[in-house]
């Protein structure tokens, strides 16, 4: 428990959500505050801002625009899919990262993302300690998957969720206007954790969710989508509304939706996902004769802030918050986490902790297996006392002439770029 | 001018928008008060639900759920899309429809839609009046393709608008996030009518706009589209941010969506179009070798009534009312439409006046191509000037558990179905 004086370096990574800026607000607005802490930088695309000494001052910022930086979607300093080599087999990037570090006196380090991040992280932590350079590292949760370990829900999770169930809500009364026999088929995000997809079964619970869900936690056979497809057209006047998980595999654990072409591959060697509902929607058309509609929920699942969850928005900015003022007492080597507590009158309440990054980054948080019902086909109601007081309250950014007045940040660059 | 006793009907027909509802709200809350009017009817289905004596008695409805009908997406009362046939031709659904008007003592009709709905109202209208039935038929708008006749914009356009301005933003800041090449095609409904991808440079006007903007009016070109991202991305630090209509044309008239493969049509003999944006966003891939990705607004731009314009929605639900108050007044055979004022501070003001059921049934509205800039890539200032004061103000149901709370109608039903 080093008790450090020094500059506070903050990066973004991975895949941007609604509120990940919030985080950065948080990390920001405390960072200042704190007298420990000299300088406050902005990394410019997550840890490949800080090899190559890109990064801004924050102090240059006026505290109006960091305090937007709430309200407004996608990393505001530039995101980076940049996976650190093995530190025995080449330890090239961590040696840069230490005498960039050293050279701005950095003694704060907040690295901010999910799963490959906290990865990142943990990396950086474990090989800073070893250098004898004194940092405290703190990873700060991210990502709309809602699959990190150790807490209880992921900050951006719960405004993806909103954005889900509202627009499912929608597209359901959409999709029924017509007397005509109709199917639609709906995709959410979700390459191994099926929370987004089982977050539509909250438009259920308001009476306007969808007839089947299909999430990754469950092996897809496609004889068996086709048959459950008819079944709810058979009994429900020829509609059917589908929600399937981007990241649906058959039970070899091959993706469905590489079944079918190519799909491109990122630096951590994720394919690509996407493209799946199209693919069941040519299928079930084929099948049934029907109208049938495909719905990529697409980007807008995790940049639509007009949708956040106020809930969501005010813990990501709390949880930035949090990993500063841990920082600060001495605290490394660690994520913020949340937990799920209960106030005086039995409502839902949030609480901060901190769990190793080791554990962070290597464990996959899927959805319960029992909370998945009706033959792998819908979310039992579980999942909505779960995710229902995440979605509460209502948050967006200040309207201007009708439209979202984001973040403007000067970016005024701090390092040798 | 007859000054008629009796009952109204009111009809939705044609694809549902954010905000076809408030017109429905507008017309019940206004027929119910008029002492001329013995019965509000609401028929299933559009057309279909008068020639089957399948509609509901409005009566019976609680103001409340009416009221929320302003803010509930989708046609409340289910829609159609049933071509009648030419009277001369074949007559068989006008008798029926005079006959149970006869029944039912109808004598108010207002039909709800786009250029087909008043084609159907106009025949309707015309049928009736040569049938000797006095019945005052009155077209209410409404498409968010903004394409009818004699009107300054169209009930519905506004919050298309206003969700694809908002979106556009958002996917803007989302797609720019890595500092890795990226080009992200964005597709927007209008057959033939390009003001909703004319909507997208709203999102330009704020700084977070596309790059490049194809509308249907002007003929596409699929070598010189190429050439236009590959410019944007050689000064752009290879990112390119497009937005195409789904209608986009060759010089010859034919879809692009078309040119790549069997496309379905529905009953007027319309194109089911979709998919270009995937089409293009494969064809730049192969080109460029980038990352791309195809992003379909899909449904969400017209029932995002969580995101709906408050001056649409008030003109809409005042189109509605001043369609019974005109045919209260003994006016026939035409339909409401915005005339754009200005009101004593030289602010946009909307007045409501009447056209000819004739002209708005067969003369579609297209973007001026005075309007379209940049060889065809882009729009002028003149449109934000047009759209933006069509996009104030927010607009959404009340929220309950986090979600939207939509209106839920009884639909007692009234007819012999």
């Amino acid at each position: 428990m080093k008790n450090l004086v020094g500059a506070a370096m903050f990066a973004q990574s991975g895949g941007p959500t609604s509120v990940i800026n919030a985080s950065a607000a948080g990390v920001f607005i405390e960072a200042l505050k704190q007298d420990k802490i000299t300088a406050v930088y902005g990394a410019a695309h997550g840890i490949k801002g800080v090899l190559e000494e890109d990064f801004y001052d924050i102090s240059k910022e006026d505290e109006k625009e960091l305090l937007l930086l709430k309200n407004t979607p996608s990393s505001a300093l530039g995101s980076v899919r940049y996976k650190l080599k093995d530190a025995k087999k080449d330890d090239t990037d961590y040696k840069r990262i230490v005498e960039v570090f050293k050279k701005y006196n950095i003694r704060y380090f907040f690295y901010n993302g999910g799963n490959d991040s906290m990865d990142t992280c943990n990396k950086i932590s474990k090989y800073i300690k070893k250098s004898g350079w004194d940092c405290n590292v703190i990873g700060v949760p991210k990502t709309i998957d809602n699959d990190l370990f150790g807490t209880d829900h992921c900050p951006g999770f719960a405004s993806a969720a909103k954005y889900i169930a509202t627009t499912v809500m929608e597209v359901c009364l959409d999709a029924k206007v017509y007397d005509t026999p109709m199917i639609c088929v709906i995709e959410a995000m979700g390459r191994n954790a099926g929370w987004l997809t089982a977050s539509s079964v909250l438009a259920g619970y308001k009476g306007l969710g969808p007839d089947l869900v299909y999430l990754p936690e469950v092996a897809f056979d496609i004889n068996k989508f086709v048959a459950d497809v008819k079944g709810v057209l058979a009994k429900n006047n020829n509609k059917c509304i589908v929600v399937v998980s981007e990241g649906i595999k058959d039970k070899d654990g091959k993706l469905v939706c590489e079944t079918v072409g190519a799909v491109a591959r990122d630096s951590f060697g994720h394919a690509q996902l996407g493209g799946v509902a199209a693919t069941l929607a040519n299928i079930l058309k084929e099948e049934t004769g029907y109208k049938t509609r495909a719905v990529e929920l697409s980007l807008m699942q995790r940049c639509a802030a007009h949708l956040a969850s106020k809930t969501d928005v005010e813990e990501t900015f709390r949880a930035g918050r949090e990993a500063v003022k841990a920082a600060v007492r001495g605290t490394t080597d660690k994520m913020v986490v949340y937990k799920r507590v209960e106030d005086k009158n039995g409502n839902y309440k949030c609480k901060y902790s901190l769990v190793n990054l080791k554990l962070a980054a290597n464990t996959e948080k899927t959805v319960p297996l029992e909370w998945i019902t009706n033959d792998g086909t819908y979310i039992s109601d579980e999942f909505v006392t779960y995710a229902l007081p995440l979605i509460q309250g209502e948050a967006k950014a200040p309207v201007e002439d009708g439209l979202p007045r984001f973040a403007r940040l000067k970016k005024v660059q701090a390092g040798k770029k």
